[in-house]
């Protein structure tokens, strides 16, 4: 019996090696000698050690901020715009395979991307219509992930910081409205009372 | 049987030296005695030890940072422009034996290239026209990367900062746009209420 | 038979101390008792042990960075600029025997060409004409390496600093123009307020 004591332990110990469990939101991306052999699903799962490699990929959502980014909108007002972007991993193989570091990846497109869409704005449509703005960055940027096996569920401006003078010269735009109303209502009413 | 022992395990030896495991996105460069033998697909491969040499190169996409270039626009605007690149390696044969570092090389021309082509921009059509110039860019860096065997996919500008004393020029034109409303609803007011 | 075994040893040692590898992209320039022999070509060569000697050259393209330099423009402006070299040795052997060391000879020709050249031009040309400026340069140290068997495919000017003051100076003339358009605006919302 004691012969076979020491290659049962070796067998033993390769199997346990081998062994990998992957969290419900985990997928595992399994290399065998170098080449896609599949995605692993969650559970306990085996690879043949030395044979295969797994690269785990979680598919969890992921909330990223947008870093602030300075921008000139179509009618040169320079503002500061920064954003969240809700996205997942749907394919985990093509974000191991098709790119280098995929988070990085989707980091600047949409930087890159926020800056040019709220570039092609006017200051007004970017204060009034972000369910557009939104909309249009989400598209934009789901259409580049696309490859990289990421799907951007949603994209949101958050901050858009104006400069003061601008305030200033907005705020009495929106005070002259009043005042215009105060005027009309005022002579309605000398008109009415005479 | 002994005196086949020490051969047939110098032999496995030398076999086991020899394996290499590319990865799905990898391709192996082979140089035989010296001379480029061929290039070796992603998988198990092996290679003759001592007499093959392989270099790995990825395949996969690179996000790239262009670090701030301070650019003077044709209109005597000086500004500080970045950018992003998207790249792989579309021959990896060329971007071994045409080239001393492609990644550098590839680093340096979009640099030049982007300051080329921001200078010769009026800083109007930097700020509006981002689709032309990151298409200019991207044909033009394509094109000098191609016998390096680089696939340039995408250039895309990030930020353009401006002098201070031109970012206030450029907010007053705004202003007086804002300014300018608000005087036509003060004699609208006026107009109505007469 | 054993009294061969030596002088057998001895002659593979022999010929095996001689064995070279060349890369594809390598060429070896051998000097036989110091004389010039010849350009071994990529792959596996033999040279004579202790009559010949063997240079390695990389045929690669090389990305150079030519360091800062503080240049004065015809116009007498102080500014700094640098530049970038793209260029490959063409003739091997007469990298070696021209020369004592092609790569600082490259570099040093390239900074006093960059000083020259720049120095001849004015502020403007260099901002504005840079497709001309860069070929210029690649022009003048093309032929100025060409002894030593270089061959320059590219020169581009990156940075062009200029002292504030200057760019105080061409920034207000931009900034002159956003003026115009602000009291052009300023004039028209009058007008239509009246």
């Amino acid at each position: 019996m004691l012969e076979f004591a020491v290659p049962i332990a070796i067998v033993a110990v390769w199997v346990f090696i081998g062994i990998r469990i992957l969290a419900e939101y985990e997928r595992g991306v399994v290399f065998r000698f170098g080449r896609f052999n599949g995605v692993k699903p969650a559970g306990l799962r085996w690879i043949i050690p030395g044979v295969d490699r797994m690269v785990r990929m979680s598919l969890r959502e992921i909330v990223m901020d947008v870093p602030p980014q300075e921008v000139i909108t179509r009618d040169n007002v320079s503002v500061k715009v920064n954003a969240v972007l809700y996205f997942r991993v749907l394919h985990p193989e093509k974000s191991v395979i098709q790119v280098e570091n995929y988070l990085y990846g989707t980091s600047q497109l949409a930087q890159t991307t926020l800056r040019s869409v709220c570039g092609q704005a006017e200051l007004d449509d970017l204060l009034a219509e972000r369910e557009q703005i939104n909309l249009k960055l989400q598209e934009i940027i789901d259409d580049q992930t696309e490859p990289w096996g990421v799907k951007v569920r949603a994209v949101e401006v958050k901050q858009i910081d104006l400069p003061h003078e601008m305030q200033r010269a907005m705020a009495k735009q929106a005070e002259a409205e009043r005042e215009k109303r105060d005027k009309v209502i005022h002579a309605e009413g000398e008109y009415q009372a005479a």
